[in-house]
């Protein structure tokens, strides 16, 4: 048996590789957590995993050898690995919808690109995963990693629906803001593969397109023309 | 054993619900074909019944009852369900390739939007098919399957290239056109639950998407602003 050592993680945020709170790396796994704090750990030995590797790629094994753990011990936690995957991308995405907010200060094209600025920091951050999880036809993609996919593009129409201050937008501004999505989530896939651009390009032109998207909208539907004019007004792209 | 049939099918193509060519419904199914035209019998036959219903709802058993053939025949040709649902995807696959061309008339917005009505016409052809291939998360969705919808993708690219007159396109316009093309799908699919505008207005808006994106690539990427000048200046969308 090993010394009990009681060590508290104070905080539920995923550390990727390279942070500096990895307490029990290359040390010992402390013998007593609480059960909460026990499955926390877990999660966050997948993601550290996670950021060094595929997701696909992370076994029981890796999990277990780095949190010095036993597979018994994970056993009680988790019912196989693809349960750990669905649980550490909750936790990931939780965080990520946290992180994604409006600024108080600023423009619609300045909000923005803020808002997109926290959403490529995520994707850079676990690019592994967030690949693996937006690939379709990857051994991971359920529905239920579908679902956590959409929650982050519902937060996305909600805070948009939020600055328009409607609570409903209209049917064709809602489908050019999901078109929008589709358009950063296909872009960032390929951006991620071939790092082609600087980043700091990349969400200009992406904040540019989301523009020209809804002012292409706006001269199309009535609704939504009345519905983005501030917003178009205040960026200086009056339709 | 029933009477000898020798009949021949005619064509590729295949037949949705509510096509005329469907002899052999509600009667037998011919006796004697040679293994090519059971095969294709039997991949016509999976197409009808997702004209039906998800194809993800269609058993071996539906597609052996409606073909009027037995068990041990289809298993002569494919080993299991999903065997043929990849077969009969190929199949439509490369007749909507087919179809995808740009008709040689017209003004860049006049070729877009034909190529996008095509391509319409067949997502609500094949509704509960197209559904069931791009939704991740799908049982059906696999690489494979993925790989089908990506030779789509790769076509429309080189129809678009081809449009430029360059063999290769600015990486940037080149990342527009593939965004567009995720706007296309995501929309579509909203549009098949949802059908709340009439399919002409949605073309339309699709295709002034298509052309309010790559304006606004234009003005970050001078590359791109030479490759397409002459297609804006046909549409009469001088960046």
């Amino acid at each position: 048996m090993h010394t009990d050592v009681v060590h508290n993680e104070q905080s539920m945020t995923p550390h990727p590789a390279g942070s500096a709170r990895h307490p029990q790396a290359g040390g010992r796994s402390p013998r007593r957590m609480t059960p909460a704090r026990r499955r926390e750990h877990l999660i966050n030995t997948a993601l550290r995993l996670y950021s060094q590797q595929s997701l696909e790629d992370v076994s029981i094994d890796d999990i277990v050898t780095t949190a010095d753990v036993s597979r018994a011990l994970f056993y009680r936690y988790f019912t196989n690995i693809r349960d750990v995957h669905v649980a550490a991308l909750s936790t990931v995405v939780d965080e990520l919808i946290g992180r994604l907010t409006l600024p108080p200060d600023g423009d619609f094209r300045q909000q923005l690109h803020h808002t997109l600025a926290e959403f490529v920091t995520f994707v850079e951050t676990y690019a592994t995963s967030y690949t693996a999880l937006l690939r379709s036809g990857s051994t991971i993609a359920t529905s239920t990693t579908d679902t956590l996919v959409d929650r982050v593009r519902d937060h996305v129409v909600d805070l948009f629906r939020e600055r328009l201050g409607h609570s409903s937008s209209s049917p064709m501004l809602e489908r050019t803001l999901r078109g929008w999505i589709a358009v950063v989530e296909t872009t960032l896939l390929s951006w991620l593969q071939h790092t082609d651009l600087p980043r700091e390009q990349l969400e200009t032109w992406l904040t540019d397109q989301l523009l020209a998207m809804i002012t292409t909208t706006a001269q199309h539907d009535p609704t939504a023309a009345e519905q983005i004019r501030h917003l178009l007004a205040e960026s200086g792209d009056e339709p």
